[in-house]
């Protein structure tokens, strides 16, 4: 590879990276016997499946703007230096949850890593009406473990700090998330698009909506400010890769520390869409009422999970500086260890909700949307999908000190689901 | 200067130093007409007065170990390093309120600065019973000012975020306040000491004081993961000094990004104690009440000079990148900026007591002590100081969500002052 930063192409790839024996031993050592496609339909980047006699990986490059922008925005290639730095650290805090990555390179921007496959993005099967076996289980175990051990109740402080001073740098992508997610839905800044005019009425309400403002602006302040651990970033359904019976999280170039709640919110929101999105995509009206449970099912199962595995892993691995044993446990107080638990998960709960209301409105006010909404074709029925997730997303941020458990949220959903309003 | 690091001595400093033009502008040209005087008497570090013809300047070096308790507890040279980053921006964000800078020496680890005189460290005045003209006042806007204008309330965020990653690496001071302050207090140890016998029973009950033990906690994650502005860090009563009516700010070694009821709530935790400190340097009984009585209003001057000052820099100066105007203001909703700045100054008060009560306790049951209780020589009366405030502290410790001003606070300090028992 050249010492200067030059993108791949389908017809350059194999050539340019035909040296690096990690990709021979895995591929073939031949590499004009090598395929190559370009399938990146993210926002960001380039991504190469490639594939050889012996087998196959996947080659990911960071372009030096927005993808689904183009040139006008400029975004720093460091962003692959982040995913890196966060895919390893997963790997290690939440083993077999991400790809293995068989090769980096700073300077190019590149990370080669494993081809899972037949996997594809679990936000395709939401739409299509897949189920997954243990996926509310894997992701649930993901959030719990990667989040727990990348904190200070876990890590050496020196070097969760010495994260937090590495992860800090990652201010483009950050900057995409403070202004994206937490202030454009709510004013109208110039990238948003929503469905309109069915929306305009309730658009106009929830801008309005000072409680709501209020509660999108101290959730941004708790993003920005609550270094807890380090985050996936960007926990969304098209960052889950599924198969019949795997699952496996993908692109963390968002990485930073921030608080735990932030990936657990992003990720039940995705879930809460994908829910309201259903009617959308029924052959037949209660067709995929089903389906809709098996997705609210889901939801409790992550939450359920997290709270568990959280809650196993404050009581044998706190070996960070955080609720410290030798405070608690070794002077008989494991009572007040358990306390403090819970006042712990009380606090991640309000942010997850919070998170993931904020989540629900920006994915269908801001300029990134999803897929499952933006596919139902009869505009009519897309923003009477839309106008639930929104209602039910302004609860959830606002009264995020109120509701109980995930249950109740479901509840809700289903309610909202059975509203017969645009 | 040699390249290598190397204490000064009051016999090598006038030649070691003699060729800065910056020392001798202010001395005098001829550096063997300097005078110098070694006075540290902080816990850690060198401080020198060398005065010339012309005038003064204080020279502050780093040791490489922590002089209080000598060279079996190393701590790095680099907290000269993180001292003058933290003065430079205290300058900037609060004129006038600390030392002037005329040189920095990262190798050397040596901080060459203005000579305050005849200035005293506060806690000198606060023993003595001296008043200080506008020290209420001064406090409230430094803490204001630099706590605000550090934070992404104003700050541009990549300087935030690359200032939270430079102080980031202050980890061996951090780990001092972590340890030190939050945990030792708790349990019983190693260099724990406290006025013994007459102490022994409280301190058991505190230490079997799980809500407190909780809080103490909960307020050290809020130190070591809310990242909000850049603190002082060791804002107590020996960190200021002053004159009949000016107050500067000095030794901010321990800076960090934290939260901003931290430095305000050490602050206030170390006038409470010099408070309850009073009738053990009264000449005669109820002679230093009206003294007692000054401290409690400079305790709330402190705090209603904060939140005063916090509201307008809020209202004229929110220019970072949380609760912008363009959601607010600019859309006609002035009420939800109010709104908000209500919510986060709940949030600062609540965590100032919290701050505030443990400080109280570390002061009495850790390692470093407060010297205004310390030199009362009857240990009875010394206890009965002590006792009150450390029941105060858990007081401000587990109630910070309840108690409403600082009014009540000292109303309670002075209904605590009039106990009888020990």
């Amino acid at each position: 590879m050249s010492a200067e930063y030059e993108p791949l192409t389908i017809d350059t790839l194999s050539q340019r990276l035909g040296k690096l024996s990690t990709l021979k031993a895995r591929l073939g050592d031949d590499p004009a016997l090598w395929t190559v496609q370009e399938v990146g339909d993210g926002n960001l980047n380039l991504v190469f499946i490639v594939q050889g006699p012996k087998g196959g990986a996947v080659v990911k490059q960071a372009l030096p703007y927005v993808r689904l922008v183009g040139d006008s925005w400029p975004l720093p290639l460091k962003r692959a230096f982040f995913e890196y730095h966060a895919l390893t650290r997963q790997a290690i805090r939440a083993p077999g949850d991400v790809p293995e990555i068989y090769h980096f390179d700073e300077i190019q921007a590149l990370i080669i890593m494993e081809f899972l496959t037949p996997h594809v993005i679990l936000r395709h099967s939401l739409k299509a009406g897949k189920r997954h076996e243990g996926l509310g289980e894997t992701m649930g175990l993901f959030c719990a473990r990667t989040l727990f051990r990348g904190s200070d109740m876990s890590m050496e402080t020196a070097k969760r700090k010495s994260d937090l001073a590495l992860f800090a740098d990652n201010v483009a992508l950050c900057d995409i998330t403070e202004n994206l997610v937490f202030d454009d839905p709510y004013f109208d800044a110039k990238m948003n698009r929503h469905t309109t005019p069915q929306l305009d009425g309730l658009v106009a309400q929830l801008r309005a909506d000072v409680d709501l403002k209020v509660a999108a602006q101290h959730l941004k302040a708790a993003f920005c400010n609550n270094a807890e651990t380090m985050l996936h970033g960007d926990l969304h359904t098209g960052s889950i890769m599924v198969n019949a019976d795997e699952t496996k999280v993908i692109d963390p170039e968002f990485a930073i520390y921030g608080p735990i709640g932030f990936d657990v919110g992003m990720l039940i929101g995705n879930f809460l869409m994908a829910y309201f999105a259903q009617p959308g995509h029924a052959q037949a009206p209660g067709s995929r009422d089903a389906y809709g449970d098996w997705i609210l099912e889901t939801t409790i199962k992550i939450w359920a999970t997290f709270e568990t595995e959280f809650s196993a892993l404050w009581r044998k691995e706190r070996t960070g500086i955080l609720y410290s044993a030798r405070l608690f446990e070794d002077q008989g107080h494991t009572l007040a260890a358990e306390q403090a638990l819970a006042d712990r998960l009380n606090d991640i709960w309000a942010h997850t909700l919070g998170f993931a209301g904020i989540e629900m409105h920006r994915r269908i006010l801001g300029l990134a949307h999803i897929m499952e909404f933006d596919t139902i074709e009869d505009e009519h029925l897309r923003a009477s999908c839309e106008a639930k997730a929104l209602r039910l997303g302004r609860m959830l941020a606002v009264n995020r000190h109120v509701l109980r458990d995930m249950n109740e949220v479901c509840s809700l959903a289903k309610l909202m689901e059975q509203e017969n309003a645009t």
